[in-house]
């Protein structure tokens, strides 16, 4: 533990620490505020211009009727599956076994909704259409995360997509994306956010990922979908009276960003091969499809975090403020690209990433 | 409706809007964080500093062992409830039937937790010890909220509330606090909050009423109930990764409008004693015993609306920014005391209401 925060604070007391948009520190709230006009009325429970604007905009950019801000995308998508499992009248939905809802939120869906699930594909690889195609028992809705986040942001091929897209409107089985990371995955689709949404029935959007704001989400779809999803907002206790800190800064951030994301996928593209370069190192995707990626490294957590914390003093660039233990002879870490990569000068950088080999070649040998 | 958006209008045109403090606009937000360090840290999924020494803060306020905060109210009580029923293993609880739970949740309590509810006393009054006492369903746990906001912000006499704390005590009935005008009810009965917290097993308040923060919440009880609140919370989608646009608001607030709540106690009864010299009009407490009553006036919501836009016109005071019908001969509305009163020089308010008086005279011969 004293060791995990030695290298978190060695990662920040760096000049250039590379990952993101930088620390999520209150001057975030702060700089978006001040283009704010301090007299703009609150949006209150659900209603007003500040939020229905919003939430139009992000529609339209998805190409679906309509949409609603959440605080959380895990209210947002637990939501959205419950309605979908009502609509057919069968309380079980497919998806991922690292999926976001199956994995990080407490069981909240079946603790909530008593939906049963079933999860496909492997813990180490995407859906693929056949999983679909040979699912055994009805499901009301098929969750997609795009890009699949937890086994280091993949992605299945567009064609792929359509396919499993065609396939679920046959057979009556709505398709959910999970897109917590559709802005992100863009450049590499060559899409549009609404080609892509097109094939989904309901999308969740982030805007605290890729776009950095500070948190909330949006659920679009059509217009039945929208309203119902609103009561159940009010129901869990997600119908705020003021939700605008969220808005406002997801707003703000998602103008700024939104032409960025292209570089954002160039530069992980970039700093991929600069990981893989290095001895005992690899990344996954091995060429990133996004912004994102996960680097596993052949050395155990409890050597390489010292070895980083020497890395980073001596090149003062900060390449990660943490590591996983993966088994006890490797360790992983997840890398997104954000507006800091770009600070870096070149050769600071490549200077960190020749210590990093240099390191760990004499570690591993 | 466009009656109700002109005297909506007329409200926030005069210079002097009488009610709690002021508009919901972008500047509360701005106003607060002036005032903050912009590179304070984010609390991160309900951890880190800030929202510790906040939670901790509101703890020891309360008396209470700890404390989490929440985005909303109504996900703070509905956890609060669930986590009481299952700890006694009965699925029942009893509240007023006007209490939130009850009218402004979508019945989120029972859609999402499925736990029968019993209604105690009427909606024209508030619970007694004998309601209490002759409840013949088992339940879990009974929910008081202080004060009734319904009917006007009534209070039980404090003698009472004891006895219907010992009484539940006695009966392993949980008892649970809506204190969403905790700090409102202090002042009447001249206690602590703690020591009125101490009646309860859980505690919930609010910081967008008295306090006139953005949004959120606290819940306050027993280390092991809180731990219980905190996966609660992550399963609802409450568990966000960054809650601090709240947090900094309500404690900005909170430190500013603590040592006002006396006042604006004082002033309510005041401000009531005006309405209640007017022909046809009286308050609901006649005397306040918090900072809000109701007012009924015995004029139908289409005659009164353009009268009082006449009065907020001649007076330059606005009394109220809406008007809700009653029944087909009168209307009714809430009034909050807060920063914007102590504002309106006496006179103007004076004046303000002699013509309310004159007028709904008028309106009535």
């Amino acid at each position: 533990m004293a060791e995990q925060k030695r290298l978190s604070e060695a990662y920040w007391n760096t000049a250039y620490p590379l990952v993101g948009h930088g620390q999520r520190t209150l001057s975030v709230l702060q700089t978006a505020l001040q283009e704010s006009n301090g007299q703009q009325v609150s949006d209150l429970y659900g209603k007003g211009e500040l939020i229905e604007s919003f939430q139009q905009k992000l529609a339209d950019f998805l190409g679906k009727e309509t949409a609603v801000f959440f605080p959380s995308g895990t209210m947002a998508q637990q939501i959205a599956l419950r309605i979908w499992c009502d609509r057919k009248g069968v309380k079980r939905v497919a998806y991922h076994p690292l999926c976001h809802v199956e994995i990080h939120e407490e069981d909240g869906l079946k603790e909530l909704h008593h939906i049963e699930t079933l999860l496909l594909a492997d813990t180490d690889r995407l859906i693929r259409l056949s999983d679909v195609t040979s699912m055994r028992e009805e499901v009301s809705c098929l969750l997609l995360e795009l890009p699949q986040r937890e086994i280091g942001g993949e992605l299945p091929e567009y064609q792929e997509l359509e396919a499993i897209s065609d396939y679920c409107r046959q057979k009556g089985i709505r398709l959910h994306l999970d897109g917590a990371r559709l802005f992100e995955v863009l450049p590499y689709y060559k899409k549009s956010a609404a080609e892509i949404a097109k094939l989904f029935d309901s999308v969740y959007l982030s805007f605290y990922k890729g776009v950095g704001g500070i948190a909330g989400a949006i659920l679009a779809g059509e217009e039945p979908f929208i309203e119902q999803a609103k009561v159940w907002k009010r129901r869990y206790g997600g119908d705020l009276i003021s939700l605008y800190p969220y808005i406002v800064t997801a707003d703000y951030y998602l103008e700024k960003r939104l032409p960025h994301f292209q570089q954002y996928y160039e530069q992980a593209k970039e700093l991929a091969a600069s990981y893989n370069r290095c001895q005992g190192v690899e990344t996954r995707p091995a060429v990133p499809v996004s912004n994102m990626f996960h680097v596993h490294i052949s050395l155990p957590k409890e050597k390489l975090e010292p070895l980083l914390i020497e890395v980073y003093e001596a090149a003062d660039v900060g390449l990660i403020p943490y590591v996983k233990e993966k088994s006890g002879s490797s360790s992983s870490f997840e890398v997104n690209v954000g507006d800091q990569y770009a600070a870096v000068p070149k050769e600071k950088l490549e200077r960190a990433f020749d210590l990093l080999n240099e390191k760990l070649t004499e570690a591993m040998s």
